[in-house]
């Protein structure tokens, strides 16, 4: 039986062993959902990085340059950090380069791993087929915030886990933890996901609409998969 | 308001500032359960070493000597793992070191706090009034298993949530997920207890009694405290 297992935060990814498995990169607030809503747009590429510096260096070869700090837009970008920027025509077609704090580590830090892809709860039921279909075994990587576990990433690997329990072993009890945290809370997800750390640091900048947006499911069918440092489609 | 806030495993306390606060180390299966019950039943005083060799030393100066390998008392050892076995006549008054991985290693990764007590199931209500009376806030540092979180350990860290909410302000995901955990499987403690990955590894040892024991909850009203190297009631 293929195994399902959950890493809550970067820092404790080395507990795991990824090479021959394919990561699941989910930073559900809101990095991985604005990548899943930009591929299904149109976008051709994504790029996560890190430093603003280097987001600028992209955007001189021509990528749109995306992504926040502190919740507000960085000034010179062309766009920050809500998944509803990701739906403009404007982005059709376009490479974007998204600097994000979490999410690109969780990204960096799954190098090990046969195959990375992108889950957010808007392709939950895209990732769970995806997963179910292939031959080998899965780590859920959840970006977590700066170093420690966040409750809506969590909320995502046990949604992840309820799909493919059925066909698929858990190992580990971060994976029990998740999964139990989504049987309890699976009707009101954003209710829950309100009260999150997260969501409360950024009830000051009006992005209600943003998180609802976040917390809904199967909006879009893409699975986004990092392919030589882009992730496409 | 007080504050409270869980770390799901040692490999996570440098996301925490522990100076100035009481620190709750947990290790439901089995080490803070034996150290409560031992406590609870005459025992002078616990002291949690983490290798053989040392408990092997303290013997020689008169300790009891208790731990196990494997879910397997260590051969030269005085007693094992079980809790029932601190409840025994030929405890009380004497000095025992006791061997374990994981608790141990949360105590010496707690150094830094100004008060470090032993919380179990078992003396949950004690600890609850303890910290609520103290005027410092408080990590709940779970041992969980090799670095990982694990179940029991979130379970008591949201029980004691739990007891503590309505006065203490909680911080963090992992307090809320911890919270929602206990909150989602609290008449069912032991039967989710039963799920974890700690208890099928020891469902072989035939020690079911034991670990329904260590999710008793209010057996004891000791509160445990490390001084000077050595756990005391």
């Amino acid at each position: 039986m293929k195994t399902i297992e959950v890493c809550l935060t970067p820092d404790l990814i080395h507990q795991h062993e990824l090479s021959g498995k394919i990561v699941v990169v989910v930073d559900i607030f809101r990095a991985t959902s604005c990548i899943v809503t930009g591929l299904a747009h149109g976008v051709e590429s994504m790029k996560p990085v890190g430093e603003v510096e280097e987001t600028k260096a992209l955007g001189k070869k021509g990528y749109l340059m995306a992504g926040e700090r502190g919740g507000i837009k960085v000034p010179e970008f062309d766009m920050g950090n809500s998944p509803f920027e990701y739906q403009a025509d404007e982005v059709k077609g376009k490479k974007i380069a998204i600097s994000t704090t979490n999410g690109s580590q969780a990204i960096i830090k799954s190098a090990e791993a046969q195959e990375i892809i992108i889950g957010a709860f808007l392709n939950l039921e895209s990732i769970a087929q995806y997963v179910l279909q292939s031959k080998i075994n899965v780590v859920i990587h959840c970006a977590g915030w700066k170093g420690t576990p966040n409750l809506e990433d969590t909320l995502f690997a046990g949604a992840l886990i309820d799909e493919c329990v059925e066909e698929m072993g858990t190992v580990g009890d971060s994976a029990l933890v998740a999964h139990q945290l989504y049987i309890a809370n699976h009707e009101n997800l954003f209710g829950i996901a309100k009260q999150s750390s997260h969501a409360e640091r950024l009830s000051g900048f009006g992005i209600e609409e943003d998180l609802e947006f976040c917390m809904t499911e199967n909006e879009y069918q893409v699975v986004p998969k990092l392919e030589d440092g882009e992730i496409v489609g």
